[in-house]
């Protein structure tokens, strides 16, 4: 049996789905789970897993769809099911990072890591043990621009689907996130928007809040404002120092992360201007 | 603009989301929100909301349907969206039905609460001031058949499309579970199947339980065995005695009815086998 | 048996705990509950809860404890254990008026309702079911400080422990919190300190949160900046629109207000800076 | 400075909490964290943490607190704050035991790994990365009374303070149990009482729930019956299979078990009849 999905976006119309299901009917594929969702503007999101006991040629589906649905304004992708491969950038945090070499070491990721990017050196060997390469890219002595130009090249040596920021502790130049833009995820250790930019525990514990969290999202130019995927929560108290909400913050980002990672590896995410469209 | 739901149920088919939408799309008729769900082992369950700018004529449409299917196998309803007519069975405790009273006094319950009855007369003067119907019909003095028949029959003074259990202490015997099948709903104030029966608070404070719950469900003819529609929980530690579990748990128990509430009463809620697909 | 509070906050000093159970102890009071805080830099709070067969002069236990403690740092409070006078402002939704007028009318409030005022008439016939006063101070064709005035003025009628801010959607001169300092309590709907000001859920909509939430705390002279008592959140996700999310978020809204309620009336929330340190 | 950790229970009686924290005073020891609690029929529980610039000779302070407190009936218990010992054990599943590896390998775990048992080799090379002993005890061909001596003897090799049994799928006989008693701690794959014994995740999915969690919890004579450390849980729906709530209910056993040991090794949990107080 072979598993494909199929995602379509664009402008909504009378009729899409039933013109999908039409055609994925003629080609006797076998449709295993479908969502659709309709923005309140008239944007549509559609996403269709199906089967064929045959090896399907997707472009003859593509083109008959294209032609079922004579639209100009609908991104349609069809491709197998298949494990994405991702490169992971880190600093000196392990947490993110371990939930996911964990997961990858005994098959449960859902993608491949093809490499480990650290702007620090003291993480190399605990990835060391999982046998996946290290690559060290210091920012010392370097200006920011050099620093990324370094980082996108040797980015540009993997081909990776997505570049996951696992508590990677350098704000990224609208330049570099234009580069890979669409690919990269981060998690940021507040509930955004509460507490932007640096030291989110730190600015928690002053508040006074009586909850922190985390949010996963998509990077865009704007520091700590893109697409968010995933957050929650975990309940603190006047006991908790800052310190203790960053430890115990710990747990719920890499949660997080790994939930948000789960969706976007499914090709259920989508990107709706500055909002996600999960389905 | 009129809004209808069809909900079809039954064996699982190539093609049924295309010969549906097919169907409606032919109508003229605008899908503005659809789910379908198929089970492991091939039952096919649909939800659709659709609009059209004219009334239409649904048993035109239900043949419609029919023709296109062609299959015995599926059940197949359709109807203007509209409020629920509900009938609410109390005992003593006000919390539940407290919620529903409050927002059906707002019009917020998506339903007309027709009456409410009680086995005791406590809450009567309380849902007067709501203007409705209370109806007291006393156990006491009586086997648990009469005092079943006569709530049957005052039911049946009125055409409830749902009977509400909103903390009814009483046991429904299978006979007039039978009777009222798939309308009845209960709340059960544990995390069900932890804790059935009776005093659950007290069973969970001597287990030592770090968690408590409760639980919205169908009833059928096995004592809390009915299909879950709706659960959740809130955190208690050794400080809780039962007495305080039963406080903080009324907390639950009331969203947790209402929760369930509103998803039945939009017709979102399939019964299959003894659980719930919830669209 | 009498029951009794007391709440000592100040400077933190060795034998703190020593002294202040050993007063007790010569008093022959049992101590029930005792909580305590030290805050990191010093501060400390403490909550005894103490019982007594006889009723005691809590003026000799006061000066008792004065002339142990040798303390000009401290500030110590002993009362009746009892329930606390309220007025609760509103403007037009009713849902957490609802969750405290109807726990009021069964005795669940561990508070008294005084009275309720609107700015608006449209709650008075509900308020008025419940057998309570509605007192209308409408702002229409006044300055702000013309009506903070003339509510000033009507609260000086009642000598109320705390006013409750129940969705009362005008924002608060500086000059009229100052007047009730330490005695305002507003629920606000987001999840602070995101989304100040106004309309929060079509901030969370815009910024396509996957969490909402609500935060009841003490008003000060900045808005939305005082200090938080409780705070709880709930899921949303891509179908949400920011009305519903309003719709939504008014459930967590009255629960959080509600429990940061029985905290406060039961002597349990102390303000510390712009925190709240909860025994 | 150096840190203790003061345990008391036993019987209530007036001015325990007076007479301890004037044993402390006169030997200059400084109350840092102070718990109480009593539970409704007259146990007495106390947890202090207290400093001091100077090593405390712990067998005078104790002597001092038994002269002070004159009872037969409270157990008294102090100790420097320090590292527990732990052996691990389990089966084939490496989550539980994930959490702990890496936490370990990183210094966050509060406790020393000195051995994972494995009644099954599978996890020996994972285990071996982390530079730990994995001891492999086979059950194959031995019957339950041979194969638990010879576990037990292999633990008599190690001084663990405590026994995690992290995913470890193998019953424990009484007597076994007796051995180690307090000792045992183990994670359970159920919201407990929920779906007790074998394949809850079979038995939970089978039953509808709603909601899927995990306990950890001291292991007694009786299966699942022991005294509740930690619950939690999460959300599913008629879409997750019974694997699938094995999935994701993987990541709630690890987080649970987790926090029921941090609260453990940190002294926080008292066993009272077949419940805990955490203090």
């Amino acid at each position: 049996m072979f598993t494909y999905i199929l995602s379509i976006e664009g402008k909504d119309a009378k009729g899409l789905i039933y013109n999908v299901t039409h055609v994925l009917y003629q080609f006797k594929c076998n449709i295993t789970n479908q969502d659709e969702y309709v923005t309140p503007n008239g944007r549509f999101y559609m996403r269709t897993e199906f089967e064929s006991d045959e090896v399907k040629d997707l472009l003859v589906i593509k083109n008959a769809l294209d032609a079922q649905l004579r639209s100009t304004d609908l991104v349609i992708r069809i491709h197998e099911r298949s494990k994405k491969n991702i490169v992971i950038l880190v600093t000196k945090e392990h947490h993110c990072l371990s939930e996911l070499l964990v997961r990858h070491h005994f098959d449960e990721l859902n993608a491949n890591i093809i490499a480990v990017f650290g702007n620090h050196e003291v993480l190399r060997s605990y990835v060391e043990k999982f046998d996946l390469p290290f690559i060290t890219i210091s920012h010392e002595g370097k200006s920011r621009e050099q620093h990324e130009s370094e980082v996108a090249e040797a980015l540009n040596n993997y081909d990776a689907d997505y570049i996951v920021l696992a508590k990677y502790m350098r704000i990224l130049s609208p330049a570099f996130v234009e580069k890979f833009q669409g690919k990269l995820i981060n998690i940021h250790h507040s509930f955004l928007p509460a507490f932007i930019g640096a030291n989110p525990y730190k600015q928690a514990h002053e508040r006074g809040v009586k909850i922190i969290g985390a949010t996963a999202h998509y990077v865009n130019s704007e520091l700590d404002q893109g697409p968010i995927i995933c957050q929650d929560v975990i309940q603190v108290d006047h006991k908790h120092s800052a310190k203790d909400m960053a430890r115990v913050g710990k747990d719920i980002e890499k949660m997080v992360l790994f939930k948000a990672l789960q969706l976007v590896f499914d090709d259920k995410v989508f990107i709706s201007e500055n909002r996600t469209v999960i389905l």
